[in-house]
């Protein structure tokens, strides 16, 4: 899988083409790609070639997540990622960022970097992890493309780091990780991807609420 | 972890006591649980002692991701769970039906059993399963104990399962299981484990809006 991978086709795999089925979750709408790249084997939970056989599987269980996420807002418009449901929700937009500063986040702490969280001030990444206030201030007036190319960026860094670590490093305890409670890396990288789905049911609550939108299930 | 587990021990963990940390989620709101016995290493995922290795690690997340969700509508008033926030929202006591229902689903699949998915009439399972109309119009007026017994009652058959199964089983392929492409039951109940995370983030959505809440980040 990996050795394939480069920035083109990863970006053209997430920002993948839709035929998913959507409704009852017994049929989850589950992008599929145009590259076949990272697609054969999306429905597939486990060890991926080039990572170790634990880290692969999780990487399996992101790359699924992502793809759920991603065709969720294909084709999205900047006044739709921008509208705001009300004086305190978060826009479409932020959520995406907020996503890829949470994986930067946990970058940062589980490949233990010695960076600064806000970067070069390119991004701003300390609105996208507080959303609320700071995000509905800063974060507007982004294209589709602008989050999908950091959401891409974010997880193909993930995925060079990945490939560098083992099971061992995944079952690496942190003894105050959560709650000053023991976590391992394992813990903290699965928060990262059920926590895409966490907001993508947000956006997608929303996205049925948009001006003009067919009213959804959510 | 499953030698000790009993019901009644199931659902005081499940139904855990809540000193969680909000805000980012770099620091996920996880319930921390009266009784030891689910909780120690809730933040370890891995493999879980009387279960394969694959199958333990699944249901780590699982553990991990309910008490999640069980933290996030803890001392939920029947008024709480059955508040309408649009005229097509989901109730926070109907999604949470409809986790459980979800997961009846995935066990009668993946399980093979060849039972009626709407069972016995006493829970509405089918209303639970479509949400939108039907659930607003059947699935009301119960306590939070309703809906955390069904959901505690379904993921104790789901561990009980799974006590019987190993990691081929776990790696199974359905040749067309979602979309018509190959899903291995790893993948299938991983979907049922992130569709936790998805409701939860609508549940949080709507529980900051509830009469008299006071506003969150969602």
């Amino acid at each position: 899988m990996d050795k394939k991978v480069n920035r083109r086709n990863f970006i053209m795999t997430t920002a993948s083409a839709a035929t998913g089925i959507a409704g009852l979750s017994i049929l989850p709408n589950v992008g599929l790609s145009k590259s076949r790249t990272l697609t054969e084997g999306i429905h597939i939970i486990g060890p991926k070639e080039g990572f170790s056989p634990q880290v692969g599987t999780l990487l399996s269980m992101m790359t699924w997540m992502r793809n759920v996420v991603v065709l969720g807002v294909e084709n999205m418009k900047t006044t739709e990622l921008d509208y705001l449901h009300d004086s305190t929700s978060n826009t479409i937009g932020a959520m995406l960022l907020h996503l890829a500063a949470t994986e930067r986040q946990y970058q940062i702490k589980t490949f233990e970097w010695d960076i600064d969280f806000k970067g070069d001030g390119k991004i701003n990444w300390d609105a996208a992890m507080r959303l609320g206030d700071k995000g509905r201030k800063y974060i507007k007036g982004y294209s589709l493309d602008y989050y999908l190319t950091i959401l891409n960026e974010t997880r193909l860094t993930t995925m060079n780091e990945f490939k560098k670590r083992d099971d061992n490093w995944l079952s690496k305890v942190d003894s105050a990780g959560f709650q000053n409670m023991p976590t391992n890396n394992y813990c903290k990288w699965f928060h990262v991807c059920e926590h895409e789905s966490n907001h993508n049911g947000q956006i997608k609550w929303i996205k049925s609420r948009l001006p003009g939108a067919k009213p959804g299930n959510d």
